[in-house]
């Protein structure tokens, strides 16, 4: 696989061009890769979502530990559920990618491979990027989406007493990438407690579902752990929220990791990388919400309050702060 | 200046909330930095332009050699110059930034001034963006552009007949470039040497009025240089081409530089980062083609042609092919 301007990019997006669902959409992109920028028809009625989101060797992932592939999928993936985070739908995205030479064979057909993958999943193509030569393999990705006119959900519009829930278990990314870190290379890529580490599923039905229903008064996704991104949204809505422990849907622990005393309340409070969501919902809608959307559980997990704090009440009802332990690349 | 999630995009976003003509379209940006991602109001009628450039240090820039404030105008307008290629108006920008947290204080403060500058310049105000911590400079700029429905120029449009024209002066930026190699700092910011170098102006109001008026066939914007370039867009048309070496508007050398043997005509050839259009007019619109639009001048270069070669005629009549001698990261 040899590497020139465009190359890598049109091997994305010649996949694109056969059946399957992945290429319905393709239709709204008057001009993709090749061209010094790609033309997109927005849709009459809806805005556009814009995102973009950095994923680097190092920074966000090692190279020698997760498989190209995983990084492929992940990479559009967690870039794709800030559109789920707004209630809206992917349409297509854009690739920037550096690499060094020595990537062009194995490590980039499986990279390729996952965001093909990720790509035909999320029906987001590609419509095109920037390709460079790097000593280490960085790369950006962005997002265009779509929402109704005035539907996407902000993070500021949570109000006291409404109800926050959450989507799917928390802390299973985290639990994925400890393991990681252990043991690194001598896990079987088909290990279910790795899953939500390496391929991560933006929900964007449950996000859909909220907003055109208008169902959802605050969202957001989480990204960087629960302590730090409720605080997040809790600022953008001048509120404070108190979260029941005993109602946090935690990560399951396998039995033989028994032994390393994983402590899931804490890998579900501060664990990075989920990409579930976070919403709130005003009290006279609460009963609307269903327990699942799909195959992802909805749970309610707490209260927002009117003094700005963001207390964590446990079992017995002793509350505590919430302190802010997840993800900042700036700490 | 300290350095966390969303502030540093917050202080390109707060100069746009004042006056000038930066804040005008700002209009569109229904939720803009501070959000999971933001949401923007397309134009009826208009189709959406996406592009996105790596703009890396060691690989595009020195950071030691070249001012930030420079640095922050380039990164955007290098960007913005794929919209001017396709005909259209920036809108918005996304902005992802990596960065060492030394260079949080007067770096970051110039390099801002920068990007502001050119954000208000360019009409293209910030939308959102990435930022985290990282050892080396890292930049990616998302530009977001608009143009009326199927007016967008691609590359592909050239035809045999068609002359080749090009804007403003070619081999500017790399004479820029190559003093700053030489010297490194010991020059100073007001040199106009190296205005073209660091502060790159792209062709908007040219690429519009073609567009507009369909007036050209195909368009591109010199990024790598002529050499590299010209046989892109002729590829992409299926064309060959035939270019007039004593028409093309080449760099002039200051009078102080001619003991370096700067070779004008290799300059213009081989330079990149000009960020001059390239574009080709059907016969019977070869006359609409003004001399000058604003102050860019525009130049009648060559021919296109049906043999599939890209050919260099000298003054005295002899063709030799041109070498592609252009910028190309994966040589």
């Amino acid at each position: 696989m040899t590497m020139t301007e465009n190359s890598i990019l049109e091997l994305i997006g010649q996949s694109q061009s056969g059946a399957g669902s992945g290429s319905r959409r393709i239709a709204a992109l008057s001009v993709g890769i090749g061209d010094d920028a790609a033309v997109w028809r927005p849709r009459p009625g809806f805005e556009t979502i814009l995102t973009c989101d950095w994923f680097l060797e190092g920074t966000h992932f090692l190279a020698d530990r997760h498989p190209s592939r995983s990084l492929g999928w992940k990479c559009l993936a967690r870039a794709v559920s800030d559109i789920a985070a707004m209630g809206g739908e992917p349409r297509c995205f854009l690739l920037s990618l550096a690499m060094p030479k020595k990537r062009a064979g194995e490590w980039l057909a499986n990279f390729l491979k996952g965001l093909r993958e990720a790509s035909r999943v999320l029906h987001c193509p590609i419509a095109g990027g920037d390709t460079t030569q790097r000593d280490q393999l960085l790369i950006n990705v962005t997002v265009i989406g779509e929402c109704e006119r005035a539907r996407a959900v902000l993070r500021s519009g949570a109000r006291p007493g409404h109800a926050i829930f959450v989507t799917g278990r928390l802390g299973e990314a985290e639990y994925g990438l400890r393991l990681t870190q252990a043991r690194g290379k001598n896990l079987k890529s088909g290990d279910a407690r790795l899953q939500k580490h390496r391929y991560p599923m933006p929900r964007l039905e449950a996000g859909a579902f909220l907003a055109r229903r208008g169902l959802a008064t605050a969202m957001m996704d989480l990204s960087d752990g629960m302590s730090s991104d409720l605080p997040r949204l809790c600022a953008a809505s001048g509120v404070g929220a108190r979260i029941d422990q005993a109602k946090l849907p935690c990560v399951r622990i396998a039995r033989h990791d028994a032994s390393k005393k994983f402590d899931p309340s804490q890998l579900a409070l501060n664990g990075g990388d989920d990409y579930e969501l976070l919403f709130t919902v005003a009290k006279k809608n609460v009963a609307r919400i269903p327990k699942r959307i799909g195959r992802v559980a909805l749970t309610r997990i707490g209260e927002i309050t009117s003094e700005k704090k963001i207390l964590l009440v446990s079992q017995r009802g002793r509350s505590q702060s919430i302190n802010n332990q997840g993800w900042d690349p700036f700490r």
